[in-house]
C-alpha cells in the first residue's frame, strides 16, 4: 500500500478516528459531491472533458478532487468516480446525457437479459478506477484519508432495470415481486462484482469506503429484509478487515436498524431524521450526516445555527462524521460550503 | 345536506365506522387514483376532454368516479378533482401539460409575489368543485361515503414555489430558511383558503375529507414542527365537527407523530413503514394504508399474500381503512385492482 511511509498520519486522522468511534479533537467533515458543478474549477474542466472521460483520466480525476479538498478544507477526500461505472463491463450501454444524467439504453427487464450479463473482473475492466485511487492518493496530503466507493446492489440494480433514475421504481419492484429468482441472480452478480471492486480500491490505496444505497428508501422494511439485506451484507462481509465502510442511503428512516444489520462501521443518515434520535436507535456504531443540503441556500447565520443543531445532538458520543444528508447541488455557493466546514471545525473543537 | 334522507346508511357504512375506530364487519377499502388512466373508460373520456375541463364538469366528473367505484367495488368514493385547483383563484397560472403533469408558469420566488396573491373565497371561485361534490353525492349509491379533499399547505406551497413537481425542493426550502416571514404569509394564505374550501365540500355533501401532504416527506421533523405543523393544524382545527379527516403524506416515517399532533382522525401511511409498527407508535387514532402500489404489477397470489400481510397487522384493533401507500399507476390492471378489493373484503370478514 502506498501510504506505508505515513501510516500514523492517516490512521490517526480525525476522520479515521471517528470511523472507529474514538475521541477526536474536532468533528471531521467531508461533503458528498464536494468536487462538482458548484465549483468553477470543475465546470471549466467539464466544458472540455465529458463526464465519463473525466472518470477515466486518473490525473485529471485526482486534480478535480484535490482542488475541492484544498478549497473547502474538508477532512477526507473521495475518489472522483461514479456508481454506474461498474455497469459497462457487465454489458450495459451507459451514457451520461447532458442535463439529464445517466441513461442505460438496454434496461434489464427479463430473465434472459440477466443471464446474458457478464461477470465483472474489476482488475481487468475497472483498473482505470484503481488508477484514480492511486493517483489521488499520491497527490493528496498525507494526512487526508481517501474514501473509495461503489453503489450498493439495490441502487445499482434499480438503475439497470429502470434504465435511469425513477420516480416509482415500478420495473424494479415488478421484477422483485414477480420473478424473485431473476432478482436473486441479478443481485448476486452485482454483489460479487461490487465486493471485488471495493477491495480493489482498498488495495490501490483507499483508507475507507462508502456504499451508496441512494434509492433504497423506496422499499418497506420487510422488502428490504427479503430482497436487499442479504446481498448488501455479502458485499460488506467480503471487505478486507480494518477498512471502515460508510453505509449510506436516503429516505431510510425505517431501514436504519436493518442497514446496520447488513453492515458498515458508519451508518450514513439523510436529513429526514433527527440525528440524535436515529443514533439512539442505532446504538453502538458511528454515524455520518446529516445537514439538509438546501440549508446551504440560506444565509451564513442560518447555516451556522443549523450546523450547531446537529453538533449539539452529538454531545457525549464519539463517532460522528459531519456531512450533508445528500450531495451538494450545482447552484450552491463555494464560499458558503467552505464556511460550513470552518464552522464545524471551530464549533466542534469547543465542545 | 343532501344525504338527510339516508343518514344511517352513510353513518353506519364500514368506511365511516372505521374512521371512528368502531368495529366493522370487514375492512373498508378505497384506493388513491381509483378513477384514473389505468381504466379504459377514463382514458376514453380524457381523449375528448382535457383534465381541467373534466374537473370543472360536474356531471362528467361524477360519472368518472362512479364508474370506478362500481367497477372495482370500493367502499368509498372521492371527488374527481385536483389539489392544485385552489391555485388559479389565488392568481397562479396553472396548466396541465400532457405527459408532464401540472406546471405553474409564474412560480413564487419573492415576498412581492406573495403579497400580490389573492385571498380565495371558495364559494365564489371554486363553486364548480362544490358542484362536483353535489353531483357525485347525488349519483352515488346511498351507502357509499364521499370523500372531499385538498392539498395540505406545505404541498400546495411547494408546487407554487417550485412551479411543478420537484426533486430536491430547493426553492421551497430556500424561501423557508431565508425568508421565514414570507413563508409564514404564504402558508397562512393557503391555510385559510384550504379550511374554507374543505368546509365548503362538507356543506356540499362530502362525508369525510382527505388532506394530501404528498411531498412533506422531504422535511426533517424539526422543520416540519417549525414550518408546517402550525398551518396544517389550523386547517384541521377549522373543519366542521363530526367530519373525519384523513391526514396523508408520503415519506413521512419520521413525521407520523407530528402529523397526528397536527390533527386528523385517520393518519394515512405510505408503503415505506410497517403498518403495525407505525400504528403502535401513533396510538389511539385510525390509520389508512399501506400496500405498495407496485405490488399490483405482481401476480394474483403475490398480491393476496401482501394484502394479507397488511390485514394480519391490524388484528385486534379497530380503525383500519385499506388503501395503497400512494396512487394507482396508469399501467396497472383494472382486473387486479378489482381482485385486490375483493380479497380485502373476503379475507378481512374472516378475521
Amino acid at each position: 500500500m502506498i501510504e506505508t511511509e505515513t501510516p500514523n498520519l492517516l490512521y490517526d486522522s480525525m476522520f479515521m478516528k471517528a470511523c472507529r468511534c474514538e475521541p477526536t479533537d474536532y468533528t471531521p467533515i467531508w461533503l458528498m459531491r464536494q468536487a462538482g458543478r458548484y465549483m468553477k474549477e470543475y465546470r471549466d474542466i467539464r466544458e472540455k472533458v465529458p463526464f465519463l472521460d473525466l472518470c477515466k483520466n486518473a490525473q485529471l480525476a485526482a486534480e478535480v478532487m484535490i482542488t475541492a479538498v484544498e478549497r473547502i478544507g474538508v477532512d477526507a477526500a473521495i475518489i472522483f468516480s461514479d456508481i454506474l461505472l461498474i455497469l459497462q463491463p457487465m454489458g450495459m450501454d451507459l451514457e451520461y446525457i447532458k442535463n439529464e444524467g445517466p441513461v442505460l439504453h438496454n434496461p434489464i427487464r427479463s430473465f434472459d437479459q440477466i443471464r446474458n450479463l457478464r461477470e465483472v473482473d474489476p482488475a481487468e475492466s475497472l483498473s482505470f478506477v484503481f488508477d484514480v485511487v492511486r493517483s489521488t492518493r499520491a497527490m493528496l496530503q498525507p494526512d487526508i484519508p481517501l474514501i473509495g466507493f461503489a453503489g450498493a446492489p439495490f441502487t445499482v440494480a434499480s438503475y439497470m432495470i429502470e434504465g435511469g433514475s425513477s420516480k416509482n421504481y415500478e420495473n424494479t419492484k415488478t421484477l422483485m415481486y414477480s420473478e424473485p429468482r431473476a432478482w436473486h441472480d441479478l443481485m448476486s452478480l452485482i454483489s460479487s462484482a461490487t465486493a471485488k471492486y471495493l477491495n480493489g480500491q482498498v488495495n490501490a490505496g483507499a483508507q475507507a469506503l462508502q456504499l451508496f444505497d441512494s434509492w433504497v428508501g423506496c422499499l418497506s422494511p420487510s422488502d428490504y429484509r427479503e430482497f436487499v439485506l442479504p446481498y448488501t451484507k455479502s458485499v460488506i462481509d467480503a471487505i478486507v478487515d480494518g477498512t471502515p465502510l460508510i453505509h449510506f442511503g436516503t429516505g431510510t428512516a425505517m431501514l436504519l436498524e436493518l442497514m446496520k444489520e447488513a453492515g458498515g462501521q458508519i451508518i450514513g443518515l439523510d436529513f429526514r431524521v433527527e440525528l440524535k434520535q436515529a443514533w439512539d436507535r442505532l446504538g453502538q456504531v458511528a454515524v455520518q450526516g446529516n445537514l439538509d443540503p438546501c440549508v446551504l441556500y440560506a444565509d451564513y447565520s442560518e447555516i451556522e445555527k443549523r450546523a450547531k443543531h446537529i453538533l449539539d445532538q452529538t454531545k457525549g458520543r464519539n463517532g460522528h462524521i459531519f456531512n450533508l444528508g445528500h450531495g451538494i447541488l450545482p447552484t450552491m455557493s463555494v464560499d458558503k460550503v467552505a464556511a460550513l466546514v470552518d464552522y464545524v471545525h471551530n464549533q466542534s473543537s469547543k465542545l
